[in-house]
């Protein structure tokens, strides 16, 4: 097991069961209480059980981002006071991103704050929202507009909880591992592009290395002021593609669509920051590999474009990027017109 | 007037519309947001304009504890979105503890965080709830469950909105200042006993000391895991008699019944703590000339007792209790058997 010391918190990664039972030892917790949809019911809450029987009470909430909703936000309040939970309790959330940064906000606002303890069964939530400490719910038809900075008491992570996520999934998670040793770890990167089969992987040694460079970005930022940015890499184009896919017979994940979004903002990096040619066709070599072709003609390039004109970063009327100005170093507040955008699409298109 | 310095912001008290204006100037908000009910939109928002007529948008929403819900929390986020606000906008809290606290937390969680600004209207919420940090909703029946800690911008406070209140408002304010004086400063007190009549106060002066206490209070511990404690003196009996006076055709205000709670708690005070007979005969003589006598024979002792005993600051199956060793001082985690709470109730009903 390996242990990072952020700020005020412990990320604890890989065999972390006796760490884990020593802290809740230590806690006294008057009570502890889980939080679970019914996919981490299953798989995960009975490995959860097996590892650790002591008493406590289950919250159930329906899985899926159509539920990150004030409504589900008032269903585990009312759970919480149904199970007597007092400031001196405790929520573990026991699944994914929506678990996570949902019930960390039901939990910092119950009584105006109990602990909550972070335990992520997916790929992206162990690397990336577990990590930070933005918790939110979605509102107004807005992702995360309703929500609190506040971090978790500890975060444990285990790679036996990827056994039960599908292939997809897993790809999906490691579009962010990507991300992270491209922004800041060129020696992880060079790891990772030797990576030909995501099934073999040992995740435990991957996920250290890929959370220090998250951790590294929002302790210096955890306002999401300035460098924070630098998470945004890929995520411009990424999050424009997701969202159009999102209305198709053929959706994306979330890391699918980063990986297109990473192809089109390296190639935007090559093009306006200097990026290496040797770099760019190593970086599109490598997600070429692992994630499949997208066909991304059949969206209309303006509505793509008006898309990205939305995204809450942007300054005024410029639509802001991420650029890589060689691998491991990254650019904020970079920008491009659209027609360059649209080149960096058709370039994707072009990919065979 | 008078600025008082916390850890991160300042409480301006007096005439601080010049301060006011250049805060704003300075702070360079996309949008200013102000929130009201039908009370405050009316004398407060016209003094408010009057002022500071630059171009604002105003939230309203209904008066009164009942409307302290997660429903009007979603009405407030909804006005705000509808205002384009963003993290970089500000909410205005125009009002008493209801606007404060629920205008505060709606605006803690929006988009994660933008800033408020307490400018309270009436004298219970300037000297108690817009210092400290707790802003919350009530919700599945329980007053302030859902919530968080969060210190505002700034906090205005000027004696100039006390002139909207009834006489009976202003003596509900009054008896937190007389709390204030008697955990904590005896010469404070020296001054308030001095008091016939509260239409002649020189507000802006009596309220600086108060939050001095307060402020003390609250910086040394902001959770609540100890000293703060301090001011409860007065509410647990306070609150038992607040709770069944309002379910009867003659309820009384918050310090109407916190007045009745001090008059008991300094009677458990000297039987228990030792509070000299001079001292405990000079606070019941200055209550009951400031509060007229209530009727709390009419309830029943053993129910007012179960109502002490649901408190949340309560240790196991104990009652606590925040008693006075002399005035001036304050001793937390006091407790006391039902006899002698009934000793005090009855003590309290045979004034005149």
């Amino acid at each position: 097991m390996t242990t990072l010391q952020l700020s005020d918190y412990q990320i604890h990664v890989g065999d972390f069961w006796p760490t884990f039972t020593d802290f809740l030892n230590e806690k006294k917790y008057t009570h502890i209480l889980v939080l679970v949809d019914e996919h981490t019911e299953g798989a995960c809450l009975d490995r959860f059980r097996s590892r650790f029987p002591e008493k406590m009470h289950t919250i159930r909430i329906p899985s899926g981002e159509v539920h990150k909703t004030i409504d589900t936000c008032q269903k585990i309040w009312l759970d919480m006071f149904a199970a007597r939970a007092d400031r001196r309790s405790a929520l573990i959330c026991l699944g994914g991103g929506v678990i996570g940064d949902m019930g960390g906000l039901a939990a910092s606002t119950f009584k105006r704050g109990m602990d909550f303890i972070q335990m992520p069964t997916t790929l992206l939530s162990q690397v990336d929202s577990s990590i930070g400490g933005k918790l939110g719910i979605d509102f107004a038809a807005v992702k995360n507009s309703i929500g609190v900075f506040a971090n978790p008491k500890a975060v444990f992570i285990s790679s036996e909880f990827l056994e039960t996520l599908s292939p997809r999934e897993v790809r999906s998670g490691f579009a962010e591992i990507i991300k992270h040793a491209l922004i800041a770890d060129a020696e992880q990167w060079a790891d990772l592009s030797k990576i030909d089969d995501l099934t073999t992987v040992d995740w435990d040694k991957i996920i250290v290395p890929s959370l220090k460079v998250k951790q590294h970005v929002v302790e210096i930022d955890p306002f999401e002021r300035g460098l924070r940015k630098a998470l945004n890499f890929g995520h411009t184009i990424g999050h424009a593609v997701e969202s159009m896919a999102l209305e198709t017979d053929n959706p994306l994940t979330h890391g699918e669509a980063i990986a297109i979004g990473m192809i089109c903002e390296a190639y935007l990096s090559k093009i306006l920051r200097g990026l290496p040619e040797a770099d760019f066709e190593e970086i599109t070599q490598f997600i070429l590999k692992i994630y499949d072709k997208y066909d991304i003609q059949q969206f209309d390039s303006q509505k793509l474009i008006a898309l990205m004109r939305q995204d809450k970063k942007n300054d005024g009327n410029e639509i802001n990027f991420t650029f890589l100005p060689k691998i491991g170093e990254v650019a904020v507040n970079c920008t491009a017109t659209p027609q360059y955008i649209i080149e960096s699409l058709a370039f994707y298109s072009q990919l065979s």
